[in-house]
C-alpha cells in the first residue's frame, strides 16, 4: 500500500479495504496508516479510491438503517464556520415538512462552534442518545440530533486524530471521506452539504471550497445517495450572534419565525434542498413555500419542543429562551466612527468567542455555555460614532474587557457602501 | 516541520536537530516521524538538510573520539552485496600499513550478508566489545571490528525500524544520513565507500548507485571527513563463496595472499584508497605495493590473528580454517551444458543462501554459520557438462536439495564469451 500511494500508484477498492481493515484491528500500526497519509496527501487519491476509502472507514463499525423509519431519512452537514446555528433551526423545521432528519453532529474546535454545545446550552438537553434511541426518536418525532457514538465509523476517529498531528488535514480525498463515512453511518438517503467558504471558513477560497463541494457530490453520489451541496459565504458571521446560548436562541426565533434574514434564509435554501432531496416536493420553489409555511404556522417550532422533550431538555428554556444560561458578565463595543459596516470579520470574532469561553482549543476542554458575542449590527448597515457594534458575554468584565480590542478590530467602518455578497455563492449538484 | 516539507519546503538545521533531540526524547511520536519521512522520501532533501539529519542523528548518541589512538583512523563501509566478506581481509591488512581502522558493522538481512555473521563463525569471537575495549583493541592492534551498540546513533535505529515498515527505505538522502551518522560516530578521519550496483545490491542500476555515492561523498566532506566512493559491480557474488565460515575462509586465503582473484583485487583497491586518505601513501600505485607487501610478507594475517585474539577469538580456526564451522550435508550442482558461465546471478544466490540458513529474513533470527554455496566457478569461466558449478553446503542433504534448483538456475552457462565486466565501474572523490 504504501509503496503503491509512494510511488503515484493507484490502489483497488480491495486493497483499502484491507488496508483500513487491518488497521482497525491493529495490523497496520498508526506510524504506518501516518506514512500513507502523507503518501495520499502529497500523490492524490482518485474518486474510485475516495469511494473505497469512505466504504472502509463507513464499514469500520456499525452503520445505522433506521428500519423503522419509514420517511426518507436526509440530513445536512456544514463544513464549519462562525455563527452557525443552521443546524438547530434546519432540522425541526425539514423535520415538519416529512422528510425524516437522523442527525449526528460534532463538537465546537478551534474557532467554529459546533452543533452539540449549542444544543447543550439548553438545560438538560442529552446529546447521547443510544442507537436504539436515535432511532425512536426519529421514528416517533421526525428528527433526532445527537452526538458521534463510538460505534459509528470508529476508523475516522483515529483516522482524524492521525492527520491532526501529522499535516495532512487539508486534503481533499481525505476530508470527504471523513465527511461521508460519518454521514453515510447515519443511514441517510440524501445529504446537503452546506461547504464555508471566506475567512471563518476551513476552506478560505472558492477555488478550493468548490473542489471540495465537487468532490463530495461526486463521491456522495458514487456511494449511492442523492447529494447537493452548496458553496455559502463566511467570510462574516452567520445572524447576529456567536456562542452558544446565543445561537441557540437566535435558532429559537427562527423557528418562531422571525430572526436575522441571512440565518433564516440560509435555513430556508438548505430545507429546500433537503425537501427535495427527501422527495417531498418537486421543486426548490415548493419546498420553500412549504418550509414558509411551516415556520408561519408553528409546525417547526412545536417539532423542535417534541425533539427537545425527546432528548431530556427544558422546554421552558425553549418556551422562554430568558431561561437559556446568560453570563454574569456583558461589555458593549461601540463604534469609534460612522459610516457602514464594511465587514466584520468571522475568524477573529470566532477566536475572541474561544478565549472568552464559548469554545476549545483542545478536544477535552469544557465550554461555557453563556459566553459569546451578541453582534448589533450585520455588513452593510449604516452606523453612528458611539452605536454599539456588539455586546461581549462573559463570566466576567475582565474576561469580557480582555477581548474587547479583538472584538473591536474585526468590524471595520468605512465611507463606502460594501458590494452585496450573495449568501449562497454557488449550487453543486453533480 | 511536517507542513514545511509536505508543501516542499526546507528546514533550517536548526529546525532538523530540534526534530530529531524531539523524537529522540518522544516529543515527537513515531507517526509523526513517519509522515515527515514520507514527505522527505516525496519532496527530498537538500544537501544541507541532509547534512544537518546525520549530525542530529550522529548526535543522538555517543560520538566516539578514541582520543588515545595517534594514527589516522579510516573505515570503509559497503551498501552490501552477495559473498561481500572483504572487510575482513581488508581491516587487518590496512591496519597492517598503518592506519587505524576502528569499524562498525552490521548483520545480513535478506538477501545480503553482514560482517558480523561471518566473524562469528570464528569460534569465540565476541562482536559486542564496550568503548573502552573497542578503544583499546583500535590502540594496540590497529583494527577491532565490532557490532552496532545502543549508544550509537540510536536515532539512526529508530528511525531505520520505521522506514523498514513505512515504505521510505529507498530514499537517498535518508540512506546518506543512516550510514553516515553510524559511521562518523566511530571518530574516524576518513571513509572509502563501497557503492554496489546491480543485480545482488540494493541498487540496481548504475544511475541510482551513482546518485547515492556521490550524496555520500558530497555529505560527509560537508561533515568534515575525507570521503572517496568506489562504484562496483555486484551482479555476481563477489569471490568463490556465500555463507558465513565459507566467507570466512576465503577472506583468510586472501590475508596469507592466495583467494579468488576479484576479491583479492577489490581488498587492494579499497585498501589503497584507505591507505591515501589516512596519509600513509601519497599515491594509489604506492598504497597498493605497500598492501601488496603486507599481503606477501605475512604481516596483514599476524594482524587479523592479533584482532581475532584481543576479540576471544579461537586463532586455531584462523590458522586452520578447516577448524571452522561445516555442513553435515555437502550437495553438488553440476553443468548440464558445455559453454561459458556468462553469468552467476547474485540475487537468487544470496537468497537461496538464506533459504539454507547463512542469512535471515528477520532481524531476530540466528544464522547457521555453517551453510552457504561454495562457487566452483565464476563468469567467463569455461565448463563442460557435468562439471560441478557449485557446492550447496546444508545442514541436511534435505534442505541442500529443496534449494538445489534455485541455486541450479542462477548459473546461465552460454556458448559465447561473456564481455568483460570490470570490477570499479566509477571512482567518485568529490
Amino acid at each position: 500500500m504504501l509503496r503503491t500511494k509512494r510511488d503515484g500508484g493507484a490502489h483497488s477498492a480491495e486493497e483499502i479495504t484491507e488496508f483500513i481493515e487491518q488497521f482497525t484491528r491493529g495490523a497496520v500500526a498508526d506510524y504506518q496508516l501516518s506514512a500513507w497519509l502523507m503518501a495520499a496527501f502529497l500523490r492524490g487519491l482518485s474518486d474510485d479510491e475516495t469511494v473505497a476509502l469512505t466504504s472502509a472507514m463507513l464499514h469500520s463499525g456499525k452503520v445505522l438503517a433506521l428500519p423503522s423509519v419509514r420517511a426518507v431519512k436526509v440530513d445536512k452537514h456544514s463544513t464549519g464556520g462562525v455563527g452557525d446555528k443552521i443546524s438547530i433551526c434546519l432540522a425541526p423545521l425539514v423535520a415538519a415538512c416529512g422528510v425524516a432528519v437522523p442527525m449526528i453532529s460534532g463538537r465546537g474546535l478551534g474557532h467554529t462552534g459546533g452543533t452539540l454545545d449549542k444544543l447543550e446550552a439548553i438545560p438538560g438537553y442529552r446529546v447521547g442518545l443510544d442507537a436504539k434511541k436515535f432511532e425512536r426518536t426519529v421514528r416517533e418525532v421526525g428528527v433526532s440530533m445527537i452526538g458521534q457514538t463510538a460505534e459509528l465509523a470508529p476508523a475516522d476517529r483515529r483516522i482524524y486524530a492521525l492527520r491532526d498531528v501529522t499535516a495532512t488535514v487539508e486534503c481533499i480525498p481525505l476530508i470527504v471521506a471523513s465527511i461521508l463515512s460519518k454521514k453515510l453511518a447515519e443511514g441517510i438517503d440524501g445529504l446537503v452539504l452546506d461547504v464555508k467558504v471566506g475567512r471563518g471558513a476551513f476552506m478560505k477560497d472558492a477555488k478550493s471550497a468548490r473542489a471540495l463541494a465537487q468532490a463530495l457530490v461526486r463521491v456522495g453520489r458514487r456511494a449511492g445517495k442523492r447529494v447537493v451541496a452548496l458553496l455559502t459565504d463566511m467570510n462574516e458571521p452567520i445572524g447576529r450572534s456567536v456562542g452558544n446560548a446565543l445561537e441557540t436562541r437566535e435558532a429559537i426565533e427562527v423557528l418562531r419565525n422571525a430572526g436575522p434574514r441571512d440565518t433564516r434564509e440560509l435555513t430556508l435554501v438548505l430545507g429546500a434542498e433537503m425537501l427535495v432531496l427527501g422527495h417531498a416536493e418537486r421543486s426548490l420553489v415548493q419546498a420553500r413555500a412549504r418550509l414558509e409555511r411551516a415556520l408561519a404556522d408553528g409546525s417547526a417550532f412545536e417539532r423542535f419542543l417534541r425533539m427537545v422533550r425527546a432528548h431530556g431538555g427544558d422546554t421552558r428554556a425553549v418556551e422562554d429562551p430568558e431561561r437559556l444560561p446568560r453570563a454574569k458578565a456583558q461589555l458593549e463595543i461601540r463604534a469609534e466612527k460612522s459610516g457602514l459596516l464594511a465587514s466584520c470579520d468571522a475568524y477573529e470574532l470566532g477566536l475572541a468567542s474561544v478565549a472568552l469561553g464559548a469554545g476549545r482549543t483542545r478536544a477535552d476542554q469544557a465550554v461555557d455555555p453563556s459566553a459569546g458575542i451578541e453582534l448589533r449590527v450585520q455588513r452593510g448597515d449604516r452606523v453612528a460614532r458611539g452605536d454599539v457594534l456588539a455586546v461581549v458575554h462573559a463570566r466576567s468584565k475582565a474576561l469580557a474587557a480582555s477581548e474587547s480590542a479583538r472584538i473591536a478590530s474585526a468590524f471595520r467602518v468605512s465611507p463606502q457602501k460594501p458590494k452585496p455578497v450573495p449568501l449562497v455563492l454557488e449550487r453543486i449538484a453533480k
